[in-house]
């Protein structure tokens, strides 16, 4: 329990805005499921992905809210999950989340996922989605276009995918498509169609670097915030070519048109904390390391994510996926990490307890309602999409 | 209070050497003109440079040295800075910083700054001049010079600027300019013709790789110890292009000419360290992150940049530039990082007092006293520059 | 002394397996010897390699087993090693290491070493040997081959060398010769001719890109544990050529054959977590940092180390060379740092006392003992070398 009055207290109260989620799995999960979403990583025969941080933290911080005791067995753990079921597992993890606002990254779904609306509706909150879009770009391809079509046809489809009215900001997987050591500059309208003309021809997944760039440069005309994954992800990442560090030359190109936010960073948070203390709509999160890194060390983790970072520039995600434990540990880490941070320095005099509020409200929320606005803010009426203004946040 | 007998009590006492600094504006300032110089970053409509780590900094440390109670409101603290005028603002900073000596970059000044000598006496300190090399290299393009004569006319005007008889180092800003990832070779006299060639016609800062490698080089010839920029900045940076790693190359081939000294380097000051420890004469501190991470954090960073740099290669310098505050809390952080630093080790039984004492005094003064020789160690007669020898450190 | 039922009372009673290290001097060492085996740096003339956090390390934990105090002064510990004379120092720290298991790589030795068996006996332990391949290449060109027959000849000297019983693992230095920056696929029997072709005609050691490739990927066909210098070494190095995270290419073509063990990684450790985290057969340790860190760091890097790391991924390494003093430290730093970080998860409830013990023996012993089977795990028949199966891990 957090000491009343405290900075501990503050964030367990606060109604967190998680601005980077998926969908939890809408089924029963077999144990080998349920183990291979523990990790981000490939399986290894006979071994146990609960015997990772993750795994611990999952024993330790999850298994009492399926009724089991602390540090529960992993074959204990399985069971009782089957025991209780797909809705009621993610019903009570969801809502011990204790987030008001899930904004959630909807493309991408190997699993059954909820859906926005039933995400919110378990997690007795609300939710807006996130519109990814590398499989709008592969949606206009499958469907069949002209090379010297697809630039126009992307964008329609791009827009059209933002008008839905729970839309409230796009997400590009660039860094696992190409990387971001790309050229900074908009392509040409001959070089996409170059591009383009080898991509449908090939097929496959969109990873060309000019179709990856023309993306980019397209989710920036949309006007809406901008989501990139860096840093920490699964086996099909090239790790350092997802430094947000390589987005540079790109971010000034852009810097004063729309939001950009950097999600995960881990490794690389300091180079993100940098980017988001020089480029004035550069914002960035440790989501998905929260987790990942547990209980003991992501505390650690926010003190390097703000050793620099001006604190209207910090958000909370867990980039949960699949599992709602995921839901529960991130903002369960990100409380106790960032009130275990605040707090140390309000003992120390660092800074003032209602400063220290402050940046806790800030960056567990208030951020996030201030740069995507209406609807998650709550406190506009509705947006007319066919006139977004590009905000300034 | 630190506690008599301690390292805490010694760093107290300790007249730093403040090996990088800037001068500080000689001028009141605006209320936006004083934020804009809090940040490294860009201007953030609505959002005030003091809600960052280095702002809750300034009013923790630095409101009480202007009369006014820990943690004062920005406003208050803007209000009673230009109450006290600049004057007599910039005296109580520099004095509090308790540095013997400043040596002062004087080649970036796009505000009114105080000279080193008037530095000196606002500080009650001895100062000394370091000559920044893209300055020198473009003034002798501004004033023109045949593509073929480059070299040798920049070469008379370093050699010139450096007999200055308060001038102890040179600097080169590199990272700014194209980043580490050069050819280590000193270009041949053709190629620095060509670049020239094409860099007098087309005008801007200096920014070719030849002609940056070859100030390097140049820099090398003077004898003088080298400062380099790496690591942190400003927006004009691409981070990972700075980071020293990137000059093994070079640093292989000029090991055993000049002191070559990494400047700031967070977040790559693990990277720096391994310079250090394998390069005879290179050398780094962490100024610009002691005091934008703030005391909370700046323990961590010199925890960082200690884990395996021989104690002869730490330098203290605080980057401070155009706010005096700044030449204040990079000395409050140095000190107080440190002290606690070498004090847990102290109290571990992990290093004895007296060992403690001395790497205190090392990084804090000696070892710039050592590397940069007269007139900075004050126990030598002047220097001829006429012969100044290539020192051994 | 351990508390009796705690994390570190365990972890002093473990015995370790030191899975990569090197033999100790086998004569007795000049101050100046001694000195330059402290650094993995260049000699600096008037500074003493003992001003350094190894140094202090020895001062403070080599001293006493030498029967001098704590702290001693550098001149004391050198006398008094002399007068011991090797043999008994040596055999001193290399008992007070308590590792059951030395896995030795013998293919570097500008100094006269001791043996794997020297080593054993000294230790009381047993030792089995890890095969460089670089100087394996190298010996098959100096003895003369045709560029077409380079291949064959060194993959027929390579299955030789790991023939003999004691070997347990292949290692490459590729980080050192060329940088892990490489094309990650096999190179085909022309390109390598080709190449031998030019190496063999010029000479020297070992460095070129394509013929690199092929020993890794050489090195992979003898279905033996490879391991793999990465990060942290001598002035030999581009540091950030040795980032893991530049493997990653590579890693993904070679999964599921043979386990890759990735050494030392220091400062990019945490590139190797994500590597091991998402590869199952890709492991880490952090040796060498160990004991250049010291015991007032290296708890910090393991941390950092285990952030992410699956619990069967970490495994034990000192990298010692040259001196007994750093086979000691090194189990002495993996002891306490290790001990420290489980205790303090324990004390805050995030990990069972159970589950932390099980974690300490894995990382301490079993991970090394299942990855590289018999005859290091000590519980399986001798091997036929003849039908070396690839292992599964």
């Amino acid at each position: 329990m957090a000491t009343p009055g405290t900075v501990h207290e503050a964030l367990a109260e606060l109604e967190l805005v998680d601005h980077h989620c998926h969908g939890a799995v809408a089924a029963d999960l077999a144990a080998g499921e349920f183990a291979s979403l523990l990790t981000e990583g490939e399986a290894r025969p006979g071994v146990s992905p609960f015997d990772s941080p993750v795994g611990l933290a999952v024993r330790r911080h999850c298994a009492p809210l399926l009724d089991l005791p602390r540090h529960a067995p992993p074959a204990d753990y399985l069971d009782r999950r089957t025991a209780l079921g797909w809705r009621e597992v993610n019903r009570r993890f969801l809502r011990a989340a204790r987030a008001g606002v899930f904004l959630v990254d909807t493309g991408y779904a190997p699993h059954p996922l909820t859906s926005p609306a039933e995400l919110a509706e378990a997690a007795g909150a609300t939710a807006h989605e996130v519109v990814r879009l590398e499989p709008v770009a592969e949606a206009v391809a499958a469907r069949g276009v002209e090379p010297d079509a697809y630039a126009a046809a992307f964008r329609t489809a791009a827009e059209e995918a933002v008008r839905r009215p729970d839309v409230v900001a796009v997400k590009s997987v660039a860094a696992y498509r190409t990387g971001f050591a790309l050229d900074p500059a908009r392509p040409t309208d001959a070089e996409v169609t170059g591009a383009a003309r080898r991509w449908l021809a090939g097929g496959g997944r969109l990873a060309d670097p000019v179709l990856v760039r023309h993306l980019l440069w397209t989710a920036v005309d949309l006007g809406l915030p901008l989501q990139l994954h860096t840093g920490f992800g699964d086996a099909d990442l090239r790790l350092h070519h997802a430094d947000p560090a390589l987005l540079t030359d790109w971010l000034r190109l852009v810097s004063g048109t729309v939001p950009v936010l950097l999600l995960h960073c881990w490794p690389y948070h300091r180079q993100a904390a940098y980017l988001a203390a020089v480029f004035e709509r550069v914002y960035l999160d440790v989501g998905l390391a929260l987790h990942h890194t547990g209980p003991a060390r992501c505390r650690a983790v926010l003190e390097e994510a703000l050793e620099i970072t001006p604190f209207r520039k910090l958000l909370y995600s867990s980039d949960a996926y699949g599992v709602a434990e995921f839901h529960h540990l991130g903002a369960l880490c990100f409380r106790q990490g960032l009130a275990d941070l605040l707090q140390a320095r309000v003992d120390a005099d660092e800074v003032s307890l209602p400063d220290a509020l402050r940046i806790a409200a800030w960056t567990g929320r208030d951020n996030a309602r201030r740069l995507y606005g209406p609807p998650v803010s709550g406190d506009a009426p509705a947006r007319d999409p066919g006139t977004r203004p590009t905000r300034k946040v």
